[in-house]
């Protein structure tokens, strides 16, 4: 194709040098992606997408990602080539700060960037809950000759996306779950960082998919855009999702660099990057160029796009005309917007000295909401009996049953994660996924990306603590709830008891901006004597005064969190018995109440009483920012171990007994 | 088999009751697993395993991991009736405080327990490890007619390992690598905790492995012993590593139970137990009960494997007498002991305002090191040039070159973390492995698991701030040096200098008893003059003084951990000229630090010096513990951004003139 000039082969060009410029310019970036799908990209964009450059939020999108986001400035070319609000001016401030053209594709930084990606194999996860929300979604809103919600999911996606396990099990379930509007171009180039694929990926990639049950397809000329465009149109008829394997070559064009592994992540530098452009027939200055035509060829996307919309849009109207009530709920989800008056009809716990698990009471909640807010879906990695995610008026989630709100992700707590973040970009959802809170750990790098891209994902972990019991060290979470509670904009809670629960539920359903994990118990906790201790609803700023026990000022205030806030208040009254007076803090969430005023911050912990008791069956990591220099820490540092529960929190010190103790030393008493 | 009574069918139904009545007496535990993999379990240890019960560290043995682990009471009944340190009290103590037979198998607990397992596809992962380290050692050590070094790696691996995105990752790695002494018997029980298998769990595992390079075979009765064994001999001579397919039933023998999620997780209960003893011919009482004759059959092994091990041991006197050299290598290797006067010959760097990346240091000790640790064998998950992993005398670890010391694990992090604690559980080897620290978090469940196991593997993880620069938020840690903080028994250090990697490369290899985690710079720091500031050593103490500016007491101290530390030095040398006493200390680590006696904590920490500043490029979480009450932090509490790293520095306030503006505001100077 070489010195062609052809207006699509111009167009496929005019692709791969801005990209390359705008790596040049920054003098950092990864040109190689960009120029070897160049193609793959024009061939998705120009003959398939459905979108709407003016529009880039329209909800019945087809929808994008660029799995391997390191190719960044190839979506950004595509953004700005097909008319959405990203100028050539952006491309040339690619990875500056204050531009919109980050190192790597960010959700919500760019019109038109419908994931985050970088941290490889989440975006082809991502697509695979993209997939999964338009499965349930089309289900629940279709009618005959109405189909409102009715798109695909289209990828690109790389070696190294395969590669990673996520994707793996991603993948799985996708085949298991016949999610026939998933259409993923694998760009095949054969290197990575460290050279040839050949490395360390000699597996048989079409057979895996093949074995995963996805229909597998071949293009041998990833530049050849009739036969891509052809292979993309069997993926569409095939019902099982579908992978283009497009052999390609990394860098193509740089003459020196093409098929290597120099041409992934550095800039081609000045002269590589002109002889290219003469190589190619492409004009070598100025940089940036964009031919006339080409731009008018592209920019076509402007009026189809709109063309597409509106007709949607006029869909839409005859639907709710005919449907008034699908309609309004459609709109509903697609505004984003909670249902009118949920939160009046959500019954309270009574007081109850036996009480629940915080896993049982949440599952209550759950099923309460879910009639509430059908846009609630969600369940577990092959634990729902355990993490009690069960929504008991739906089916499964199924082939053939999309319809279904319970998703069973099998023992995948990454690709769950993630698909729960496709979900949430997706929108007309809230998303939950659940596991033990150990197994967060599988789950971190999705999480972290929830946070950065301020998803709405809702996740469930439960066996919270030592209180896990005979399962021992492996699935005794110490240091999770810190980790949580380190990681930005995400929320967690750990509520202390049922109404807690509902409390920690309504925040998680209402915060739009970001994920929050709810922290729950296996073990029963006492439902709370609310007639005698203050209202649950202080869980809505984090920390909150249970009560103040004794006559007078507070001496000492003990604060606790989930399963340890019924042995401060046992404490507590002992104390308080013995003439003490003890302020109780129930303290569910630390990232709720840092963004308290500092006025109610210090109603909570007033820095005249010094004397302060953290009890909490976890890390002490952080604490000290909250007990100060004269506090004291009742945690656990080190693992647990395998016994039953009620032992163990004798045996780490973990008792009405020590606290009190610990309070009398503290104040010097006896 | 019903009813019958030959000793091996006893034998089977002997693994089954013990392992349901441990389940059963603890009233907690998993029945299914080992009642319905028992004949597997009996195959591989009376006919295949080459053990010694007499001496579980056997460094020739055959490795076994059960990587259900929550399988336990099966792992434990065979340690047991093989002749292990393992008594019927221990199996009947099953799950209680201060027992050997904890929920989960755990290294170091349990003689005769290999790995610990039960977070699910980390057994499967480790394994892969394992036979790496075996077929490194024996291309190392082996000559003609000395197979010093010749053992399998044997597992038992379920549906919920096979789902986990790890053993995905593993699996490909080790077909490609042509892990040929890997066998792996998979329980292929169809059935999982939400039920069928097939809710989740439909893909062609066979047909998925062979894609990977695997041999697969079939076994279509899991209770046919004669079946298992010709599999895995078949196995045994076929140079690809190798998945038997075993189809089962769980929880076989339980009337109501067997093939249903019931028998997974729950004991059975008194009345099931009894009537599937009484159906498998099986006496229902004494509970606990074993034959004689069976426990003479399995204890055979007490006789053969120390008769196995005897055999070796007079090849491995002969090879020391025919190669002298390497036999003293390998007697050292055996021992875990690090050769003599390794340290004294690692050069110093000399001070260098420019200085160099610690990312690009650490690669030249890890060169020097390689010489005088030929133990010390790792790699990248595809970052090799940016981490700076690369043993320049060595070769890639390959396929007809397992003698190579680089390992290349692809964009694999997860698999890469679980096969470096696999070679840590092997022995013989000192693992390391890296990534970008920001992809720690794929890494998460591996680390955890090698600091609660006390393994010895290192973990290289660079570009460790907004110091990545234009790659941005995805690719810039935040959170994740508290993170590696709050974690159990695990060391984490940030060199500030090319002489303080020295010294975390020298930590890291001593610390036999747990990972390490170095945290490493993508940019330039400069190489501190040791001759104006105290040596490098001080951190093997995790904080210690780089000096003390000024006259008389301190006034203030300026704390920093790896590339913020050269901003301290310039902010206390200008104030310090304004005549302020500054201390300023480097604080590699914190959990060295936590390790020191309160005297030296003192010391370096003074009560009386309550104006203290911290300046770290990353969460300020936790820092409240070591500057306290009167204390400020420099540090960021949310992602970074993408630009270049000088501007990121400088707009996030970290900058010589912040941290001066900082120390005069709290001294009340200007």
């Amino acid at each position: 194709m070489e010195h062609s000039n052809s207006l699509q082969e111009k167009a496929i060009n005019t692709i791969r040098f801005l990209s390359a410029d705008g790596v040049q310019q920054a003098n950092s970036g990864h040109p190689g992606l960009p120029m070897g799908a160049a193609a793959i990209a024009y061939t998705i964009w120009t003959r398939h997408l459905n979108i709407n450059p003016s529009n880039p939020n329209w909800f019945n999108r087809d929808r994008f990602i660029l799995s391997g986001g390191h190719g960044s400035m190839l979506l950004y070319t595509m953004l700005y080539l097909s008319g959405y609000k990203v100028t050539l001016d952006d491309l040339k401030q690619f990875r500056q700060w204050g531009s919109i053209t980050p190192g790597h594709p960010e959700y919500g930084m760019t019109p038109g960037v419908d994931v985050t990606t970088g941290p490889l194999g989440q975006g082809f996860a991502n697509g695979v809950g993209m997939a999964m929300a338009e499965a349930h979604l089309s289900s629940i809103f279709n009618k005959p000759g109405y189909n409102v919600i009715d798109h695909y999911t289209y990828a690109i996606v790389t070696d190294g996306d395969l590669m990673e396990g996520v994707s793996s099990e991603a993948a799985s379930l996708a085949g298991h779950l016949k999610l026939g509007k998933l259409i993923y171009c694998y760009d095949n180039n054969h290197i990575s960082i460290e050279g040839s694929t050949d490395v360390a990926f000699t597996e048989d990639r079409g057979k895996r998919f093949e074995a995963y049950g996805w229909q597998v397809l071949h293009v041998n000329d990833g530049n050849n855009v009739e036969l891509i465009d052809q292979k993309i149109n069997e993926a569409k008829k095939d019902p099982r999702p579908s992978i283009i394997i497009c052999d390609t070559q990394i860098g193509f064009g740089l003459p020196t660099r093409q098929n290597t592994s120099k041409a992934h992540g550095e800039p081609p530098g000045e002269e590589e990057l002109a002889a290219a452009k003469q190589k190619m027939g492409y004009p070598v200055e100025p940089k940036f160029y964009v031919d006339i035509d080409v731009l008018k060829h592209f920019r076509q996307a402007i009026d189809s796009g709109q063309k597409k919309e509106n007709e949607w849009s006029a869909l839409l109207s005859k639907y709710q005309g005919s449907f008034p009530d699908q309609g309004r709920e459609l709109e509903r989800r697609i505004a984003g917007k909670l249902p009118a008056k949920w939160e009046e009809s959500i019954p309270v716990f009574p007081a109850d000295p036996k009480g629940m698990a915080s896993r049982a009471s949440s599952g209550k909640v759950i099923n309460t909401l879910s009639s509430l807010i059908p846009e609630l879906i969600g369940g577990s990695a092959d634990l729902a009996p355990s993490n009690n995610t069960w929504i008991h008026n739906s089916q499964a989630f199924q082939p053939g049953s999309y319809q279904g709100k319970n998703l069973q992700f099998g023992v995948r707590e990454h690709a769950m994660s993630s698909i729960l973040n496709g979900m949430a970009y997706h929108k007309g959802l809230i998303p939950y996924g659940a596991t033990f809170l150990t197994f967060f750990d599988y789950c971190h790098p999705a999480l972290r990306l929830a946070a950065l891209s301020h998803l709405q994902s809702i996740w469930v972990f439960t066996h919270d603590s030592i209180g896990v019991g005979e399962d021992g060290p492996t699935h005794q979470p110490i240091e999770h709830v810190s980790v949580l509670r380190a990681i930005p904009n995400l929320v967690s809670i750990r509520p202390s008891d049922a109404n807690e629960v509902i409390e920690a539920w309504k925040s998680a359903v209402k915060r739009k901006n970001g994920p929050t994990v709810l922290v729950l118990t296996r073990q029963n906790l006492p439902t709370i004597d609310r007639t005698v201790y203050h209202p649950a609803d202080g869980l809505q700023k984090g920390a909150y005064v249970l009560a103040d026990l004794g006559k007078g000022t507070p001496e000492i205030i003990l604060m606790a969190t989930g399963s340890e806030v019924s042995l401060i208040i046992e404490a507590g009254q002992e104390l308080a018995a013995e003439g003490i007076n003890v302020r109780l803090v129930s303290f569910p969430s630390w990232q709720l109440f840092a963004e308290q005023d500092q006025a109610y911050k210090e109603s909570v912990f007033p820095k005249s009483v010094k004397y302060r008791i953290v009890v909490e069956a976890a890390s002490s990591f952080g604490w000290e920012r909250w007990v100060g220099d004269h506090g004291r820490m009742i945690t656990i540092d080190h693992y647990g171990a395998s016994a039953p529960a009620s032992r163990l929190f004798k045996e780490f010190g973990f008792t009405k007994e020590n606290i009190i103790a610990t309070a009398k030393d503290m104040l010097g008493k006896k």
